[in-house]
């Protein structure tokens, strides 16, 4: 039964998530997770007016308890035996670009605390219930989606508390990519490569023609064709990148 | 004009060639190039039936000149101002795996000759095409896309004849997609990692369940995905494989 | 004056971390870090009967104020403009091999506390000594040397509790590497991919040669050598593996 | 004995060429390859009349003949059962920084034709002469070093004609790696990143320090250190820049 597929999208903001989010919901009901509410309640308005479904709900994904409400509140809505169609995971925590030793321990510990230990709670959380979505003969294989950076394969200096965090996420990505691929869920890596654009990036190459930004809406199209590939041929990771982006 | 616009495929044989130009056919004229006439007359022949258009060209890519002809030919066919939507590297040379010490070195020749060599030739071959692509407006930005392999990234042992010529096509792509990309034409390179389903390697798995092979025409759409991204959203590299495969 | 440079080595137990402190202490006062005394205590005897000078200091890497104490009792020992030619970071922490859904948040949080914050916050405390250590004009560049694990590069499954702060230590080292490098401090990762031959795996490879495992006193030896390297001539990264592995 | 034991050092010049044979001059009789004798013939008088034993052939490493003469005087110089404690392809070939559709054919047959080529000829021409090293009972583990550059591991644009040719050597040499580390002989890749400081880059990064350039004797220490690993601890692959590089 579709209806007992969702698909959740944790860190919906104003970029990524949300262009993300719009796509799976015409596809799927929608969950999305955002610590705070304005971050998600907008958007959730507009997709549940467009004929979509679409619900918030408040989320740290660097604490377990809050991830457990999240679970509960998603069962009480959609019912215990939910399916997961796709869990993709858009979070990322404190940064601070400045010399390593100007950098306080807590912005460490946010980074690491989202991208790495969120990655990890978030990916406990959700793959039963992507794992409970084979059972439902989802259409396309169960998805867990990741967003990485350019600074997930690459830790220039002053980028040590960005790139710690999503090395290790990405090095979650592959683990689990070789352990539930052979179980039917897509476990996925995308390293996002530039600027995307959004509002808060209105005012970078500024010089340049719009091109030279990434769009949110061709990040959520290829995460969807990540989606729709069949269990024959899985991807694990894709770049992507503005064509007159230097790398 | 469309009908100026065609798409090339190197290396047409039983698999990924002939489903990749069996894709690429619903949209453009395909230019079937292999060394031997049986490995692109069927398909030529299949395509033209279909309401498509084909045309087979015997190819030798290790030779400049054999190349030459090529082009010749193409420009008989479609006019001197022929513009390429795509062209797409499939071929690879000698390959014997076995002790170093005994591979002779013809195959590490051959298997340079094409996959190397071969893979700059045809890109100074057709590069010329694709950006004339540009020129004709075509509707995605014009694709150069090699085939690659496990060992486009890893080099086991006895696998070097095989493995020095991936390694130098991966770098070629790289290289290419930085120089290219920029001027609008998407360079691509994809890890085929897995045993493809096609009747050559009929013997292979055959305990295992048919969806541990990949699909020849899994992977041609996964060429198309790549040919139809915007400019905004260019994708260098992805690994493909069956969800079952150990990696 | 030599006397005012020592060398740390944090995760000092029977294996690597002792035979590194053995090694250095030839050359510089070694302090020894570990949570448990009774990892250094017999090491610093030894070091101390055999000429050379250690102490060890109980410290939690994952701790902030447990490195605060160790930084206070370095300087009460050394002097507070105390350099260092030398900071390893060998510490790891919680790891189960096991399925994805099985393994306990604690596991996660030690590993990633340990590897990817311990990594960190030994960083952030020992690389001002280190620095200090370019003013007392150390006879070879100030080396920060992390140990890296085969996990540091490939995340297999049922190894993300392992792989994860490892990837994010390995980011670490790359980023500090490039900011601290041209300050003069020579930053260096070792990649260890294979069973290291110390009492614990005394069980492991026993049909094998006894080559078939790592030389702890070999990897001291590695690590000599890149604290060696002249300030033209760094070196990142290293691999270190048996002749006989597979890989 | 160690009268049976020659190092081998294909691709001298004014550079690492000769700092590495000048190194291991000191241990071994030297075998200089070149195809010009003015590369060899001032470096092997200098060996000679410091002590040690050098002889230069002519030799061209991408032509199997040349080799293969290469092989019969060495065998005619030091006997028909000579082992090899060292052999270190040093070699590259034709490149040319420009844009790809300008650059001559001849020069991607030069570069492939040397590194790729010439690595696996080299390769097979001395390996049997290593293997025998292992017979002689060399004291260190035979040892394949292969030089390779920023371009092994990364592919910008204009540098195609380079990079396929290094990333074609890198293949080879990690397959080896595999496939004869088990056998005894230790094989072994050196990434140099950065400008080498010898009279041809005199011109070079004229505003910096010296120490902006790598040291080809440093270099050569280098090598020495891989060469001088036990059985239980090889390194296939060091990265070697200046610490002010910028990478």
């Amino acid at each position: 039964m579709a209806s007992k597929l969702i698909a959740v999208v944790a860190g919906v903001g104003p970029g990524t998530g949300a262009s993300v989010a719009r796509k799976f919901s015409k596809s799927y009901p929608v969950v999305l997770l955002a610590r705070k509410p304005e971050n998600y309640e907008g958007l959730a308005k507009e997709i549940n007016s467009n004929g979509g479904k679409a619900i918030g709900i408040s989320t740290d994904v660097s604490d377990p308890s809050s991830l457990k409400n999240a679970i509960d509140a998603i069962k009480k809505e959609f019912g215990n035996d939910v399916g997961a169609a796709a869990a993709i995971f858009n979070a990322s925590g404190g940064f601070l670009r400045k010399p390593f030793l100007e950098i306080p321990t807590e912005i460490f510990e946010q980074s690491i605390g989202v991208s790495a230990m969120g990655g990890v709670l978030f990916s406990q959380s959700f793959l039963p219930l992507l794992l409970n979505g084979i059972k439902q003969k989802s259409e396309h294989p169960p998805s867990l989606i990741f967003t990485g950076a350019t600074a997930s394969v690459k830790s220039n200096a002053q980028m040590a508390s960005f790139a710690t965090g999503k090395w290790a996420l990405r090095a979650l990505s592959q683990s689990l990519a070789k352990e539930f691929g052979p179980q039917g869920v897509h476990v996925a890596h995308a390293i996002i490569d530039g600027v995307i654009d959004i509002p808060r990036t209105q005012e970078l190459l500024k010089d340049m023609p719009p091109e030279a930004k990434l769009s949110a809406d061709g990040i959520a199209n290829d995460y969807w064709w990540l989606h729709t590939q069949p269990k024959t041929n899985f991807t694990w990771e894709i770049d992507l990148r503005p064509a007159v982006e230097k790398w």
